[in-house]
């Protein structure tokens, strides 16, 4: 895009920045097309602003605190570096069971972190129904103190990741694949396949293809879901899918196979998650510690798993979409058959050969994040943007 | 107080800044009355400043490291904070109790830590006779590295809590009670209840209300201390108390009973707190690794304290109180009758009805921080207060 | 040295900082004398810049990313106040086994921490034969994606002690040496004794001597190495020493006894380290998890150093020393009789003596991270070094 239209783009968006200001990010649902497409133009931006050696400051102090409630590695560091590049320290707040449970204690630590705190990232992904929970109990509290006066200012809460969606993932491949098709409008008529895959483990969350799916189906897009039975999706997520695809001029189909479903794609997603009824019954288990029935739901559910092995993206798979030349996408890391596992998502030859394209994509996680910082805690979001594109501008 | 009269007050209190330049923070009672007021100034100006969105870096590179040998959370979290408001960067030292053991090895990781740091703040606070020696070793190696020029600067040692004083927390809880009594002058004549509480756990540190019994003092209130036989306070921190209840012409009294401290009390401090004999045995049963005679000992001090559960504060004692609305505070985390606990400190009721002031008085942490690190280590602290007060008075 | 003769040696020294540009520092040797000599210039200036309260900030955002596979206070301490001298921000990479395994793994990590990041400073010291290897393959991970455009710049890998180097522990080292002996210049003809000392624990890594042996042996010193039978370290920076002793006019030479190698020393090194058939089998039973024999080996190998008990640095040796009164390094903690083991490298006294002496030897540690930063990552590293000695010339 030329610089000269990338002002009037932000113009175009600011609306979305607007929309955005003072508000939390936990569902992109929950959140209008101009929002999501202003948070890609800032991420965009703020890219080529860090590659052209450009300052990109916006705070003198404050920090950015997250709360991790399972393991990170990615998007840890796309939080500190996303931070980082707009001026914010970060902290981590090492919450151990005891100290910050649900009810009256969550109210109290949201309060405590959030004196001098602009942005609290949360990552609770481990239990269907509790981690959007808990980020909207986090809010709920924050909301009540900074009415208070309490807080200085109120924090946004920025998801990433719970049971529900991971925004910073979904962003970021939405980023990707603006990038690969010339801009969203390229994903007009594009087809995407979205397709569960076979892993070694059977726990892993249902909040990247649930992300993917309600946000890639915005633009028009076909959206192919294919997963073996009892892996279904949960409903908010598939709703706002099928919403999102009718006003878009696009469709969500469901295909019952990795292969019908990359039939001609453009795009495949195939990824492990757990299926909804094991990840339900793990809920109710978790309450009570009955970890002899735990183990059991593990040996069953590991049992249902290895009946789906062959659904694995292999290079006569990736044949059959379209020109046999899709886009390969993982939100990483991938369970690879005969890398880091004996039968795994993908193939080696197929994951080999998409590999630096998977880091690209992971890549415009940190500028997601900073984007939505941007939008949600700074006021003058627009013009910063609008002076960055003017620098661009006189640089290129 | 009018920005113009803040003027005036800085330099009315500018020999405070004085007295704090490179000295440490390790007991309230250490400090004279003006550098604790100067402490409370710089406090207010720096949460005025930040509320009104003016700049208060001081640094623009060095490391506040902490070092915890106790769980925090609130402190934590402030001290960073604190930090970040001047523009430090913080770090927490990982002291496994193998590589920094008392002796030798505390000398050197006093100097290792603090070639670039210019704030070391640290809570000790298990262990009856440890906490605050631990405090003066490091304060001490830090000394003898810099008058060798080892270190570029001598770091502030901050005491984080200890085992006789927990200054952060009294310097923010007397924030809160000046804010509420509109400034200490409004203390004098004011009957402080600080009393003892029931809790189903047995060895809370003794430093809140030795903080507060010691600082409060200060101001011509009338303190009350009440508490069962067996949980008495250490002596230092009580002698400070009496001797400064005698020179602002206020008073220090105890109690055997909640209900005698609550009765007309402007504000209630209801707070467990360990038998210093206990804590007293404690420390002797560290060296050795005893574990059985620990057992045995914790089974007995959790008997003793079932002894005790009427002491909880209910609304039927807050209706003793001054008008039956005096102001509860709390350091929190407090153990809520019903909530988190059967029988605890507090009822539900009476912490609901007073938890965001419980909230209020924790926002004043992070600014108290930052005051003691301007103070004791930012040469030009006062002009710097003046600067802000000047800009403050042209904003409002 | 005069402040105008500064600039002149910064432009002596220009070609150093054109040859660390955009490198790794994995090995000393593999750095020209010139880079070294810069490093050493650059960690000067900085100290005194930070001395005189001058500006060091070379950063407005970045990270920079350690990652420690085993323990450590002094370099961790080091790393953070290093980049913090220079306005990055540090974070710590929690890598657990699982998650970054050798291989595939290496290169999708490498990828993911390097978007933002200016620095990745890595240990990996436990396993002969793994720790370089390590971070060469950080490395060329870093370089592919570099050159598929997906870092947004390629971060230095900077060796935080490996198997078969320490470079910051050297520099540092060779830092105080120069500040002891009048500069470089006045190491020629020094005589330094590197010699193995007891120790109760038998793992220590071969990184330490090996790193100082190598380095020392550029300036036309005398080095002389000691140990017993079995202890011999590695050929690659033996070879290296020797090629430096060779060209600068020094001598490498090997003793079978603490009393010869202190014979008329200038300088002394008595330090521990593990047998390296020991660090070998170790490495191999490492695979498959061998729990037992690793029991076995470790027995072995503390019956083997205990036949050494009397390689002690003693008072009696120190007498031997030029004039009785050579330089004692050590790179801490060091293992002290009678005050944290029974039979250790160093005698009380000498220790005592020496104590302070040790603790600038590490003080240098920091300045040297931060010159290797400055030299590796910032393009005007020279321009800015001249202007900090230029106002060095003005403020003294």
């Amino acid at each position: 895009m030329a610089d000269a239209r990338l002002k009037d783009r932000i113009d175009q968006l600011a609306g979305g920045a607007a929309s955005l200001a003072g508000r939390d990010v936990l569902l992109t649902w929950q959140h209008e097309d101009v929002a999501i497409r202003f948070v890609l133009l800032a991420a965009r931006i703020l890219e080529r602003a860090v590659r052209a050696g450009l300052p990109t400051r916006a705070f003198d102090r404050g920090l950015g605190i997250s709360i991790f409630r399972d393991k990170s590695t990615r998007t840890r560091y796309a939080f500190r570096a996303g931070c980082n590049l707009l001026g914010l320290a970060t902290e981590e707040l090492d919450e151990s069971t005891s100290q910050v449970a649900h009810g009256e204690t969550v109210r109290e630590t949201a309060a405590m972190i959030g004196f001098l705190t602009e942005i609290v990232g949360i990552r609770d992904d481990m239990f269907l129904g509790e981690g959007h929970r808990y980020m909207t109990e986090v809010a709920a509290s924050l909301d009540e103190s900074a009415r208070a006066g309490i807080l200085l200012q109120r924090p946004a809460v920025i998801n990433l990741q719970c049971d529900l969606d991971h925004p910073t993932q979904s962003l970021a491949d939405l980023r990707h694949l603006a990038a690969t098709f010339n801009g969203l409008e390229g994903l007009a008529g594009k087809r995407i396949a979205i397709t569960w895959a076979h892993s070694p483990s059977y726990g892993k969350p249902m909040s990247v293809p649930q992300g993917a799916v309600s946000l890639f189906s915005r633009f028009g897009t076909h959206v192919v879901l294919a997963h073996p039975p009892g892996y279904e999706l949960a409903e908010e997520p598939l709703e706002a899918a099928r919403r999102s695809a009718r006003e878009s001029g696009g469709s969500l189909t469901v295909a019952d196979s990795m292969d019908a479903a990359f039939e001609g794609a453009d795009v495949v997603y195939p990824k492990s998650w757990a299926p909804v009824a094991v990840m339900r019954e793990r809920t109710a288990l978790r309450t009570g510690g009955r970890s002899a029935q735990l183990a059991d739901l593990e040996r069953a559910a590991l049992a249902q798993n290895a009946q789906h092995e062959p659904w694995e993206c292999t290079a006569a798979r990736m044949r059959r979409t379209r020109g046999g030349r899709a886009l390969y996408m993982h939100c990483l890391p991938a369970d690879i058959t005969g890398v880091n596992c004996r039968a795994g998502e993908v193939s080696r030859d197929v994951f080999e050969a998409a590999r630096l394209d998977t880091y690209r994509e992971a890549a415009y996680k940190p500028f997601v994040v900073a984007a939505l910082v941007l939008a949600t805690r700074v006021p003058d979001a627009v013009d910063r943007l609008r002076r960055l594109a003017d620098r661009l501008e006189r640089v290129s």
